[in-house]
C-alpha cells in the first residue's frame, strides 16, 4: 500500500504544528483582549451557502461532495461565510456581534510550493450597525495580533470601494454594474500584472483606452494620506467621509503604519465599503491578511438590516514572513529525564516520573529500559535536566540531578528533589 | 436562501467552543507533561488508507469524495489512522515515537441527539518496540488528563485480546479466524445486548449453544484483579503475562481505579493485544475513551517491524460527563468596559481602551456610542469593571472605576488607572 496523502495535502508535522499552535494561542489572546467571542462554523456547508460568495463558479475552487441523500455540499473555503451564515440565521443575538475563529479551510487550487489545499486561517468579524468604529476595531485587532507575534512593522493599505466606484462612474463615465465590477477587478490586478498586459486584456474586453488610463491613474494616487484625501476631494468625490473617519479613528488608536491606497479593492465581489490589506516589509507584494466591509453578503443571506466587517489571514503567509525574519520563537518546555543505572532502580525511577508529572513538571524515562549511555543520549536531545538513579547514591537515599546544558551535577536526597528543582528550574 | 448547515452537522457556537478550547488546552498540557510531540494528520485521506481500518465497508461510514482527477478520498474518521500512516511512512524517526493530537474527525452516522457527523477527538499514540510500559504510559496519560479536567474517578477496564483469543481457541475449540473474530464481536456486544438476543443471533449464525455459553462465561469473570488472573491461570491460559505486567506497572504509577474485564475487546478489528476502556461512574454504560495495541494496522501499512499502542476519546462524551457532574469551569477572563458620558469624552475613552489592551487587559467600549445607560447595561453583562469618563471628574483629571459586581465606585486620576487596576483586579 502506498502510504501517501492525497495530492495537494500534507500532515502538519510536530515542528510546524508547534508554530501554528503558538500563532493560535496568540490569536485567541488577542480576541480576548478585544472582547470577541470565539466559535467554529461548520466545516461542511451546503453548496448554496458557499455560492453566496461569488456564484456557481465556486465549485471549481472547493472540495465538493454529496451526502448519501444526494445533497450538494462543500468543505468551507474560508471562515467568513460560515460565521456570517450563523449570525444571519440567528435573530436573537445582541449587536454588535464580535466573533472570531482560528480554524482549517480547504481550497482546491493548483498546489504550489508551500501552499496546500488544506490550511489554517485566523478570522475576526463584527456584525451590526454600519459604523467606521468597527472597521477601525478590526484593523486595531489585526495590528495588535501582528505585534504579539513579533511583526511590528505591518503596513495597512486602506481604501473604500464606494469611493472607487464613485470615481469610475464620475470620471470614466462607465455606469453599467458589470462593467464597473470589471474595472474594479482591473484595479485589483495592478499589483500583479504590468500595464501592458492590463491594457491588452481590457481593450480586448471592449473598454476604451482612456477609461483604462483613468482607472490606472487611480491606483497611482497612493502618496501621503492627507494628499490622497485632498486629491480625491479635488476630483469632486463625495463618498470619502468614511475613509476620513477611519483615518481619524486609527490615529486615536495610535496606529501610524497605514496609508490610503486606491488600488486596493480586494478580489472578492462581496465587499461594499472600507477595504484594507496588511503587508510586511519582508514580503512587499504578498498581503499577510486583508479585510473590509461586506454588506452584500448580508443581503444575499436575506439580512438587509445587518452590516458586517471583518478581516482574515492565512497562517502559512504569516509563517513565511516570520521565517524570512527569523522570528519564530516557540516556547520550549522545560523537560526532565529520569535515568536509572540498574534495572532494580527502574521502579523507583518510574515513581519519580509519575510524581514529577503530577506536580506539573514534564518528565520522561526510557520505556525500553536501555543502558544508561543510551538513556542519556536520548535525554540530551529532548530534556534540559536529568535525574539519575545510581546504586551508590541510592544507598545514601540520594540521586544525581544533572543540568544537561552545562553538564553540572549535584547529589540530592530523594526527599529534596522537588525543593531542588524549584530552585534550578523556572 | 435557507441558512442551514447540512444534516447531521452544526456550528460550534461560542459557549460550546470555550468548553472545547478548555479541554484542548488541558490535553496539550498533558501531552507536554508526558513528553509527547503534537501533530495533525491530513484531514483528507486516500480511500485505501481509510480502508486499512476495517475494509471496504468503511465507505458507508465516512464522508466520501473525489478530487478533480477522480481519485477516491474520504474525510478522516479518527486520528489514529492518519498518525499511523505518517509514522509508518517515515523511516527516519527515532523510537519510541510518542505523539498526540486534538482535532476534528468526521463520521457519516445517523445523527442522534447530541451527536454530530463532525466532532473533536483527543488522541495519544506510542510507536516502536512492543512493551507493556508504553501501554501503561498511555493509560497513565489518559488518567492524568481526566484528573486535570476534574474527572477523578475514571475507571479503567483492562483486557488483552490475545488472552481472549487463547481462551476461545482452548476452551470452545473454535479455531477458524473468521469464527474467532465473530466470537470476539460477541463479547463486545455483552454490554449492549441481552443474553437472549445474543443467543438467538449467534445460534442463527451457526454457533453451538455451548460455545456461546463459554464465551459469555468469560465476560462474567470480572471481579477483583487478582482473582481474574488466578481464574485464568487455572484455566491454563498462558498469554496472561502482558496483563500481569501492565497491572504491576499501573500499580507503580499509583493508579488504583482499574480492573481486568474480559468482556472488553474493542469493536475495531485492528487491535492485537492489551485493550482498555475508560468509564466515569456518572455514565456507567458509555466509555469516555478507549484504546489498545494495534499491531495489525502496522502490518497493513507494511511495517511488521513496528508495534503501536494508543488511546483516543471523543470530546462530546467528556462534555456529557462533565455536564452530568456540573464540573465545567471555564476560566472567565476579567474584562474592563470603558464608558463615556458625553461624546467629547469618546476619543479619550478609546485611547484608554487601546492602552488597556496594549497592557494586556481585555477591554471594550461601545462602538455605537449609545447613551450611558445603554453602555452600562451592556457592560454589566460582559465585564467585571467599568471605567466611566464623566465631565465633572474629567475636569479634575479623574475618572470613575466601578466594580460591576459589587457596585463599588472610586474616583481615580487618569495617570493612576493602571496602578489602581493592578490592585483591584487579579
Amino acid at each position: 500500500m502506498r502510504l501517501e496523502v492525497p495530492r495537494g495535502l500534507r500532515d502538519i508535522e510536530p515542528e510546524e504544528f508547534d508554530k501554528i499552535e503558538w500563532l493560535r494561542e496568540k490569536f485567541m489572546e488577542t480576541l480576548d483582549l478585544f472582547g470577541f467571542k470565539k466559535m467554529e462554523p461548520s466545516t461542511i456547508e451546503l453548496l448554496d451557502i458557499l455560492e453566496a460568495k461569488s456564484g456557481p463558479s465556486i465549485i471549481d475552487e472547493i472540495y465538493f461532495l454529496r451526502d448519501k441523500a444526494g445533497r450538494e455540499l462543500g468543505l468551507r473555503f474560508d471562515l467568513t461565510v460560515g460565521i456570517s451564515r450563523y449570525v444571519c440565521s440567528r435573530r436573537d443575538l445582541e449587536y454588535p456581534v464580535k466573533v472570531g475563529a482560528f480554524s482549517s479551510v480547504w481550497r482546491y487550487d493548483e498546489p504550489q510550493r508551500g501552499r496546500y489545499r488544506w490550511f489554517y486561517q485566523w478570522d475576526a468579524e463584527i456584525y451590526g450597525k454600519p459604523c467606521v468604529e468597527s472597521d477601525s476595531e478590526i484593523i486595531e485587532l489585526a495590528k495588535v495580533y501582528f505585534e504579539k507575534i513579533g511583526l511590528e512593522n505591518i503596513q495597512v493599505e486602506l481604501n473604500d470601494r464606494k469611493v472607487v466606484e464613485e470615481y469610475i462612474v464620475n470620471v470614466t463615465g462607465v455606469k453599467e454594474e458589470k462593467a464597473v465590477n470589471e474595472l474594479l477587478r482591473l484595479l485589483d490586478k495592478t499589483t500583479k500584472k504590468s500595464e501592458e498586459e492590463i491594457f491588452s486584456e481590457y481593450i480586448s474586453k471592449g473598454f476604451e483606452k482612456k477609461v483604462i488610463e483613468d482607472v490606472l491613474e487611480l491606483a497611482k494616487i497612493s502618496e501621503k494620506t492627507e494628499n490622497v484625501l485632498y486629491e480625491m476631494e479635488k476630483k469632486g468625490l463625495k463618498k470619502i467621509e468614511d475613509l476620513k473617519k477611519v483615518v481619524e479613528e486609527l490615529e486615536i488608536r495610535g496606529i501610524k503604519d497605514f496609508r490610503i491606497n486606491l488600488g486596493i479593492v480586494r478580489g472578492i465581489d462581496y465587499y461594499s465599503g472600507i477595504v484594507y490589506e496588511f503587508y510586511d516589509p519582508a514580503l512587499p507584494r504578498l498581503a499577510v491578511a486583508g479585510g473590509g466591509r461586506y454588506d452584500k453578503l448580508m443581503q444575499v443571506f436575506g439580512r438587509k438590516d445587518l452590516s458586517a466587517t471583518g478581516a482574515a489571514g492565512g497562517i502559512e503567509r504569516i509563517l513565511m514572513v516570520l521565517e524570512e525574519r527569523g522570528k519564530i520563537k516557540i516556547n520550549k518546555k522545560r523537560k526532565i529525564f529520569v535515568a536509572f543505572v540498574t534495572s532494580e532502580l527502574k521502579k523507583k525511577a518510574q515513581k519519580i516520573v509519575t510524581e514529577l508529572r503530577k506536580t506539573g513538571y514534564p518528565a520522561e524515562m526510557d520505556i525500553y529500559a536501555r543502558d544508561l549511555r543510551k538513556q542519556l543520549a536520548y535525554a540530551s536531545k529532548y530534556s534540559n535536566y536529568a535525574i539519575i538513579l545510581a546504586p551508590k547514591e541510592d544507598l545514601e537515599n540520594k540521586c544525581i540531578i544533572k543540568n544537561l546544558e552545562t553538564g553540572n551535577e549535584e547529589k540530592v536526597e530523594y526527599t529534596k528533589i522537588f525543593e531542588k528543582l524549584g530552585t534550578v528550574i523556572d
